[in-house]
């Protein structure tokens, strides 16, 4: 199992934009006392605030499990994060700038601490067990409000100190630009359910709670939810054609609130990337297969390689 | 020095669309006996063709040199190269579709084949030698008729089975397109020298050589030949930002017959990336520093790694 042989549980922290998900994990992926909090927003000390609350969780799940306690813990957060250096470099939605998050997570905690970035852990857990796995050049898409990314080369996760992965504000031809035709937006504007449902609101003047209903009009024969749908295809084709030329990208994992539409997406998504691409090899396009634990589970992952294979 | 200590020379061969150049290089990486011939084409047996040339100017070069048999041979060609299986995959321009290279050329000349993708194995030794050594996130491009490129993450070479690097074949928003704004071209046709010189005629009706003219007719004041040196500024630019969102590109290393512009293209180019990026780290822009004969060092350096370090 992926997981590793060793017996003890770790500690698994999912700090997201809105809530915090924890849970101590076993070495079989198994989630025990698994619970979710709010995250907490402190503007004069986001990053205090956030390894406060964890300090929290982690007591509550130690009296909840005394037999077993855990002997290092994963942390992961979203935003720019070098996890080599321990920090949380940006976070544009939680506030903090340079947090040192394992210096101060192994502090509180008292314990071995991996901390790294939530997309890339979760997408580790994802290709290595999911459909891609037998492909050494991924890349794996959660398309939801907005767009993270992680990308594998030579079956490694490229990093760049944190910088990699950044396709949710890679540019793509803007369909709302006028007759300059080379005016670009980026993806997230486009091609997230988020830039998909704010679109369809814009165009059309009808609020809509979410790309799910845009799809729906669509296929009821909305020709404006027809378009936005098809911009945002052309958008996703665009951007995963730049990974297939510029780092010969085998496969593309998609994930997120978007993915929910299964083949709606990919069907189409498929037949624009084939149609953009020329001599290169055409891309495997999959849905993601693992859930809403995928983040909780790659965290564990993170913190069971500190632990070594005998531990 | 970056060629190892090892004494004895290797062959070394830079097969191009137009000439091959071959030499042997010593362990101080001088090139003895360099020569240039015109590339064989045989649309019957492409491979085998140049082989063959190859074999004839290595029997040559040790008819000149009897003193210093080489004991490696590095062959370098453009197009798709699968290094690890020896195989040349795909060249437009020279006409094989996987022909096995280094199974060939090992039969023929007798001694241990490395064979590679050209530019980046020029890129390798630029890298090593030039302005990106600090840097580990690098892209090399080498703009002339055409656009080829080596990418490097955490300090290695992407590879991909030959597929990475393909940023002439990237798309940008197109130039020449009408009102439905998200047409696409390749960098290519907008980017290159190649594409500057001919979209320059087609706009002006003038021929021109090269882009060097049309830059030249941009500083009289000629305003078809602003916008076309201008929109090769955006669509490089375009795709260099491509680079730094997907893998976290910290330099890009401009050579080829249009960094022979030096600031006139470095300068525009560093501010139109500034301007497309928003929080992502500025890539440094470094003009390559070695010349014509990096495909002889580099193809030279693969060779001497099949002999270790102690020949």
């Amino acid at each position: 199992m992926v997981l590793g042989a060793a017996e003890s549980p770790v500690l698994s922290f999912d700090v997201g934009g809105t809530d915090i998900k924890a849970g101590l994990v076993d070495a079989k992926g198994v989630v025990l006392g698994m619970r979710r909090v709010p995250t907490p927003l402190d503007p004069a000390r986001p990053g205090e605030a956030v390894v406060e609350r964890l300090v929290e969780l982690a007591m509550e799940l130690a009296a909840e499990f005394p037999a077993t306690p855990a002997k290092a813990a994963g942390i992961i957060v979203p935003g720019i994060v070098d996890s080599m250096a321990g920090i949380g470099v940006y976070s544009a939605n939680l506030g903090w700038r340079n947090f040192p998050f394992t210096a101060e997570a192994e502090k509180r905690l008292g314990i071995p601490v991996a901390f790294d970035h939530d997309v890339r852990s979760a997408a580790a857990v994802e290709h290595a067990l999911g459909g891609s796995k037998e492909f050494s050049e991924v890349v794996v898409m959660v398309v939801g409000t907005g767009i993270a990314a992680a990308v594998f080369s030579g079956g490694k996760a490229v990093t760049a100190g944190g910088f990699a992965g950044e396709l949710g504000h890679a540019q793509v031809p803007d369909p709302d630009a006028g007759p300059r035709s080379t005016a670009a937006t980026i993806l997230e504007a486009v091609g997230s359910a988020g830039g998909i449902a704010k679109r369809y609101q814009r165009a059309s003047g009808t609020p809509v709670p979410g790309a799910r209903e845009v799809l729906a009009l669509a296929a009821s024969g909305d020709s404006t939810a027809q378009r936005i749908w098809a911009e945002a295809v052309d958008a996703l084709a665009f951007t995963i054609c730049q990974c297939v030329n510029i780092i010969g990208t085998e496969a593309v994992v998609i994930g997120g609130g978007l993915a929910e539409a299964g083949d709606e997406l990919l069907d189409p998504l498929r037949a624009r990337v084939d149609q953009i691409l020329d001599f290169q090899r055409r891309p495997r396009l999959i849905r993601a297969q693992l859930g809403q634990d995928a983040g909780l589970l790659g965290a564990a992952l993170n913190a069971r390689a500190l632990l070594g294979a005998g531990q």
